[in-house]
């Protein structure tokens, strides 16, 4: 029995992990099983321990996305050979799909593969990446990156339906940033579901952790340019109901996106502890800690943090009318 | 005849106080009294200078607490003997308590001690901490402190009228904590008035310093979730009312948090300055200067700063709709 | 034929530049007829290159000012020796002026020398400096300038229909502050447009660098208490009308801040490329760099970067909402 949920998720495990860093990767992986509680500090000083899952947890019944699948799953796309030169390609699909935000309330998204947030790209600092873009929606769509690349491939172009575009750039600089459709009008686009992470790793790479992505997104239900509800990971309340399992002592390292709309900004909070930032990824030494930070649209950090107990522990913006909308969730720490 | 306004506050500084930093404290305080402009330099070197209250200021008449007491009154706790363990005790009680926003607007505020803010704890890093809570209010409450503690200590569930509960948990990391309610809705616990500041200081010690805590809240008086009237430190426009006097070239520490729900963000401001901002008090050094510091819920930090010239100046968030709805106060600098 | 489009931002530039930094202010003029990219470095290195203007470019015909000139547009005052003192002279004078904000929509600006945003006035730190404020409209006004200052010199006193007041203070620190209106209401004062930047030069200079102010404000057309409209530098959507042409590899600096009210925050953005943040102004070296940066209300900071890939790239807050009313521009980078 597998202790991941989805066949999805484990199908993107073993395709995407083992193509993407390679070697390297399935090091970090053997690496894993023998981590321990490294004498003298309180963090796990090897590999990555990520707890198994539940055996009976079942991923929800009326979404074509599992939070917890998202959560942890990153597209390392596929390495290409191409006139002598290297390219990571990945391949993106817009579609909607109606969902059950909760269990009274249905919402069509527009989603990239299926999924929100859309999948979360990773590349290395330097790497040659191409995504193709397939637009199967009925609406037109683009896909715009945050960071650098010529105007060609800015992707404010609109895509249209049946259409397939493709960007390719450079991966540079390392960091994390938003990629999201930016076609007009884009608050809608965008609470629709249209955005996600594209994380370009240093090319030293960070300090080994459980990594995952948070994505705050926000529901304009009966579009009155206001969210009704709000969700990490494209469900309301998933993480709250789902809490999310890691290893007291492992160092955590979240990828945390703000793609709220209608907002002017929110906070980031986790209980009972503090988070070194790294403000849009873009440094290798944290620049401080705290527990709450305010994030504006588009704005995105890594923060690490380890858990020194165990037990449950919330996390949410501090803005408590956006966190008690579905912007809630729980680290449940299991004892080393 | 008393620099202090109330015999409450008298009374707080004299046990808490003498008290808390024990023969320091004391010895700070005797320093204070010959503290002189230092030679070469604009800034007061030695000692803190507090000016003397005028001698007919009168507390709010409709009011449970004075925020001219709030301002500089920090509980330090009782320390106590157990088993070999020494322990830094504090007692909460929380109540309703009505009280005039101004001449024309009641508002039943939910209390702890009696004030809004609730009183500002102070203790060492690495201090064992025991907060006992009595609920003598009608509704649930409890109290949720940032920074460090186990899952059991993180005030997340609700404590039922008539009931106690203690907290107890190491201080860490030294820092500037809120503590509140956690009881759903947050929203409203916070905005009636169940926050305050927890201080933890570092080991070493910070500069002497004329210190203050500035706590902006916010009260939806009509329950549309939005806010009819601000205030720092409990009463809307007391410190514009009523001028906080200080001393030219005087450093002034102030700790300042925003408690405000329904807005996203706040700023603060003085006017006619700038101040080094020691973000969420985890740095020991200022991380550079401004004269406004954009703020989400929940978030605090230490701002220091000497006025140079002697006179009256406005503080407030720069969010001006905010300000004219009564957070709004006025430092007026003695000359020295 | 002149680069430029308007005839008052001409001899703006011939009078106040050289009337400015003098000698050196002149060297630097001449430097930038010589500047070409340094070999193995991207980044042009000497001089500035600004792109000559279109020669059919046309300024708006319905309003009082001309956004274009605005950008580039720094006034140096003019130097008076006064008992053996240097003093840098500015003449500021308010009034209202009716202007369009799109072909739809007319709006009565409160503006100070005729534009929104006001006169960017500049100065070295330690000048000493006068603002002769002349209020020739009809409701109260005052020019209220951040930095140091004595209480005297806040501007928070009205100056009433007809009359003169003179504002005199030492320039410092160092950095980027906002100087507008203090008469209540602030928010309706400052929405009608009665806000400008207040540049410091530290001693030392900056590097060389086409340098222009981004200066963001909302207009509340209905007296809601909530915007309906936004632009940068006064008129909505111009700079997406006309794109700012600047030059590939050329250092850009942009002088940002943000004046709107009735909004928590907002955030700037560039299109695919970073900006290196000197937070208010206040550092001479960056604290990092990233494409989404929070402005709370009177927030400000220096923005540096420079185009790797010619093009046409949207700048914009990326709250939407904001963005898609009127706060939306566009930088055209020409191959060099």
């Amino acid at each position: 029995m597998s202790h991941y949920p989805s066949a999805r998720f484990l199908k993107a495990v073993s395709r995407r992990h083992l193509l993407g860093w390679g070697a390297s990767g399935l090091a970090l992986a053997a690496a894993a099983v023998t981590a321990s509680v490294a004498a003298g500090s309180k963090l796990l000083k090897a590999g990555i321990r990520v707890p198994p899952w539940p055996s009976d947890y079942q991923p929800p019944a009326q979404s074509p996305f599992d939070p917890m699948a998202v959560l942890r799953d990153f597209d390392y796309g596929q390495i290409k050979q191409e006139n002598g030169q290297t390219i990571r390609e990945f391949e993106v699909t817009a579609n909607s799909t109606a969902f059950q935000l909760n269990s009274a309330i249905p919402f069509v998204g527009w989603m990239l593969n299926g999924q929100i947030p859309a999948p979360t790209l990773r590349a290395k600092a330097g790497d040659r990446v191409r995504v193709i873009f397939h637009n199967q929606d009925g609406h037109s769509h683009s896909l715009h990156f945050h960071g650098l690349h010529p105007a060609e491939m800015d992707g404010i172009t609109p895509v249209r339906h049946d259409q397939t575009t493709v960007y390719e750039f450079i991966a540079e600089p390392y960091g994390v940033h938003p990629y999201h459709c930016h076609v007009a009008p884009v608050t809608r686009h965008v609470s629709k579901g249209l955005y996600g992470l594209f994380i370009v790793d240093p090319p030293q790479g960070r300090a080994p952790a459980d990594e995952m992505v948070l994505v705050m997104g926000g529901y304009d239900i009966n579009n009155d340019q206001q969210n009704e509800l709000y969700a990490f990971n494209g469900i309301p309340n998933y993480y709250r109901d789902h809490p999310i399992a890691i290893y007291q002592h492992q160092r955590i390292r979240l990828y945390v996106l703000n793609m709220i709309e209608f907002d002017s900004a929110v906070t980031f909070h986790i209980h009972a502890n503090m988070f070194e930032v790294y403000p849009t990824g873009r440094t290798l030494k944290s620049v401080g800690d705290t527990d709450v930070i305010t994030m504006g649209p588009a704005e995105r950090h890594i923060l690490e943090f380890a858990y020194p107990y165990p037990g449950k522990y919330m996390f949410h913006p501090h803005q408590d009318a956006i966190a008690e909308r579905g912007c809630m969730g729980l680290f449940e720490v299991l004892p080393t």
